[in-house]
Parts: C-alpha cells; structure tokens; sequence
C-alpha cells in the first residue's frame, strides 16, 4: 500500500523534537504560526539532486545537508535558529523509508541546532529537491551584514578550506566517495553569534573565498588584500596541490565556513573569546581602501581572486 | 554572453517593487532581515513544472501561480501579506527573458497584494519550479485556525468551485488552453482578512472540498453536512457535467476559495459584512457533532465525500 501525502508528511513530521516557544502552531495548517519580536533573519536555499547531492549521498545525508546550508546563512548573521519550514519535491514511488531517513538526518541538525520544523510542503517531480526556509533571531540592529565592513578592518577565516572542493573533484574523476565536508557540511552558529560582538560583517563561504569576498567588499564599498599564505588550508587540499593548495582553496565552494570583518581595535578581544569558546580563526588579511581585491603570495605577488563557484549559468 | 547567477538575481529583483516597511534588509546578504511584532502566519508551497503548470502557460502565468498559491494560504489564516521568500530552479540554459517575465507576473500579484520580495535563491535544476514562503502578520491569538470550528457552525464557500478542474480535464483531454482559474488563481486576501471577526476556522479549497472539509473537521474534532444542491459550481461546470456537476465541483482542485466555519450567532452579520465588501460567499451546510462528513442531495440522500486531488503518491 503506497502511503498517502498525508501519511508521508505525518512520519516526516514525527521524526522531529516537540516545536519550541517560538512556535505557537506547527505542521498540519495552512500556515504555521510563529511568536516574533524584534528582527528575524530569513534565508531560503534549495538543494538538487545531481547539484548538491548525489546517490552517493546518504538519505540522512541530504537531510543534513538541506538544512546545513541554511544555518550557515543564519550563522553568517550571527543568527540564532529559530523555525524553519521544509519544501520537498520528489519522484513518485519514492521510498517512504527513504522520507524518513532523509527526515533522521535533517531532525539531527535541528536538535543539534535548536531548530523547530514549523511547517512544509511535499510535492512530485522528476527529481528530488529540497527548499528550505530558515528564520533566527537577532537583537534589533546588530545582525552581522554584507555592508559593514570598513577599510582597515582585519579579515578572518573559520575552521578550514578546500576539502569540499577536493573531494567532489575526486568524486568527479574517479567516483570517490563523497567527502564528510561536502556531505555533512557543519553550520558555524556558535561563532556567528559570538562573532556578533566585535566583527562589523560577516559572509558564509559556499561560493569560494574569492567570489565571496568579492560579495562583502561590493557591499562594503571597500577592497581587500588576502594573504594567501595565511589561509587555513585543509591539510589533505596542501598534500594534494602543493603549492597551489592556497589557490585551490580559496577557489573552492561548499566550505561553509564564515569569513568576519573586525575592527582592528577590537581584534585581541574577538582572538582571545574565540580561543576560550573553541572557535579556531585565522586572520587572513584586511579589508582596503577602494574596490580592488588582492591576493598576496609570499614572495609580495599580487593576483585577482579567482571567479570560483557560479551557482547558476 | 549567458549572464551570470548575480545578473540574474539582479535582474530579477528589479522588477519588484521596493520593499515595504517589515522588510529591514532585503535581498542581497546571507538572510533577509525582516521586522516582526506579535504573530506572523508562514507557509511554502512549490509549483513544479507538469504538475501544476505546463507550457501551455505563460512565464507570466507561472510567476502569478507561484505566489498566489501561498498568498491563499495567508488569505486562509486571515494574516495581512508582508514578504515573502522565493527559490527557483530552472534548467540551465533557460532564456533570461522567460525568467524576467515570470519576475513580472509575480511582481504583479505582489504590488496587489502588498507584499515584499525579500530575498531568495537560484538553481539549476532538470525541471522549472518555484518554491516560495510567504509570512504575513495577524494580531495575537487572531489567526484562522482549520481546529476552531464547533459543532452547529454554519459552512460557508467563497466565489465559485470547479473550473479549474474543468479546465485541467479539458487540457488533459484534448489540448485546450488551460483556464484562467488555473493559470491565475485569485487568493481571497480581503475576505481572509473580513472573516477574521466572524469565522472561527478556515481553510484554503486547494485539493477539493471533499477532502479540505475533511482536514477542517479532522483538526477540529467534529463532522459535517454539506448541501450539494447549495454548492456555487461555476456555470461551465453546470453546463459540462449536468447532474453530476456538484459532485464534479466538490472533488475539484485548485479552486483557492476559501472554506469558512462560522458561529450561528455571527452567521447574518457576516453576510452583511461581505455583501458590502463586495465578497461572494454561498452558505453550503453546518458542522455537526461526531465524526462523520455526509453530502446531502435534494433528495435527501447522503454519501461520503469524494477523496479529491492526493498531492503525492
């Protein structure tokens, strides 16, 4: 007995935690009802199968993953998870284990996150996708933007680059498996909201270092010059590309780690509270006066940043 | 030269109108940053290509459709439209064109509607679809749920049921253009809003009487009986189906009326108050005790109702 959308989305539902406070009516209305005060952050990204996924994915995986890409734009606001509503489109005759595996995995991140599944939506296609909206909560006014960064301000990189970009290329050319970073990507929520009191922008890198800066500087109004040498990059991206792997890594997407603009006044306060909170940064460069953006290497050559990762087109 | 992701976007953004006062920050960051007090009514709802439009529609057509299918479940809830999110997914290679006059058909719907583009996203994907969610904001506690209505409820319908389904049989049939009222569904915002002091549940008429009622009364805790005879079928659906024209009605999709349950005591007054909006509403039956939903012919026979349009499966 092929179960009905109604069941499907019954089973879906049950495999997240109860919805907290800032849901007053969850699934199964024609909206949901959420509690609001102040300003909420809101973002919607859709991952595709063949896109941002693959069969080499893990049900559970594109579960993480839909939701993953969300956080980190909240993250990128210095956000904090609140709701979020789920659209999913896929075949007909898809497995219904299938459904709640890929729920499982979703449900994981929202525990881990917070996060309350208010509402959503199935509905058929030809291939699976999934569209979700995130909203989180910030103080009126302090929401890290695109457009506060100022000239002088330090740049800095969280965690680690290149691993996303290094594996889908390995799984491109000879069918490795997927790459933990390309498949359980890992929000940065606890930095963005610690990074809330003293940096001045703020951007997630799911485009590669070099368009993504290219976005905050536009927005800013400012240039940048990176020190290439200084990039966090991946150990098995450095083992792999020798001496490109700093090239390599600020071209690559799917990082979703966050690059901050702070202010040079307060950068040995945000260095020493991301050290006691277990937050690994590095200081990568500076933003500048007028629009150019720089990458330096060692021995003083400057170079464009490369055009990395088009979502589309 | 194919355009870039972010000329697209841009592009696309342009054709809305600027965004109105809940939005803070609209596209063009990591999230949206939007205003919020008291309660917001939030929904997503995709439209998927040979699904719920084909190439019989225009691009133009397909924007509308997209929106208008949330705005109906604001309209539902009796919530005041205030932005709205939008992700597409489209085959690479689709004419920028095609997507800027989709961009105008939305926009158009949303200048009526009052509602703010406040940011969204691009994919590429095999198929076109539209996933969009839309907020809107009710007083505390004054949202229209489909679990307030009692027993003794008197049932009312707006405007007319089932051309859209006509016009899908027809389309499906033999080629026909699709119906207006399928490619241009027109979401009861006003009355949404008007029934908010008279009705004390409502759903939106998506997937056919038959099986919406079900949903009101399931959540609701109680059953129904509907006059067939008392249905408003649209005229072409009289004339198609002769007899069966009610029962044709009562199983169709895609209608976007609403379904209201409203107190007996309020019942006069809110006619009243919808003959001076100008809004069309039928009284077609009551909520009763129990469980079960009985359509009544003039005869007086009764008979389960039909099972209506399933989303998945």
């Amino acid at each position: 007995v092929v179960p009905s959308e109604f069941e499907l989305i019954d089973r879906f539902v049950a495999e997240f935690p109860r919805v907290g406070a800032s849901v007053r009516l969850g699934p199964g209305d024609d909206c949901a009802i959420v509690r609001a005060d102040g300003e909420l952050c809101v973002t919607t990204d859709q991952i595709v199968e063949d896109r941002h996924f693959t069969r080499a994915f893990s049900p559970e995986d594109i579960g993480h993953k839909a939701l993953a890409v969300n956080l980190s734009d909240l993250a990128a606001m210095g956000a904090r998870p609140s709701w979020f509503l789920c659209a999913i489109a896929m075949p007909r005759g898809t497995d219904p284990r299938t459904l709640r595996r890929i729920a499982r995995g979703m449900a994981a991140l929202a525990r881990e996150a917070r996060i309350s599944l208010a509402g959503g939506n199935f509905t058929a296609a030809r291939e699976l996708s999934i569209a979700i909206t995130a909203a989180g909560e910030v103080p009126r006014g302090a929401a890290l933007r695109r457009d506060g960064g100022r000239a002088g301000d330090l740049l800095y990189v969280s965690g680690e680059l290149g691993a996303a970009r290094l594996g889908l290329e390995r799984m491109l050319a000879r069918g490795a498996r997927p790459d933990r970073r390309q498949r359980r990507p890992t929000p940065r929520l606890a930095l963005g909201l610690l990074a809330r009191g003293f940096a001045r922008a703020a951007i997630d890198l799911s485009d590669g270092l070099g368009q993504d800066l290219g976005h905050l500087c536009r927005r800013s109004k400012v240039g940048a010059e990176v020190r290439l040498f200084d990039l966090p990059v991946a150990r098995a991206v450095r083992k792999a590309k020798g001496e490109g792997a700093a090239w390599f890594a600020a071209e690559g997407g799917e990082d979703y780690e966050l690059l901050l603009a702070v202010p040079p006044g307060r950068a040995a306060a945000f260095e020493r509270a991301c050290r006691r909170a277990g937050e690994e940064v590095s200081c990568v460069g500076r933003l500048t006066r007028g629009a150019a953006i720089r990458l330096v290497d060692r021995s003083g050559h400057a170079a464009e940043p490369p055009r990395g990762h088009d979502h589309f087109g």
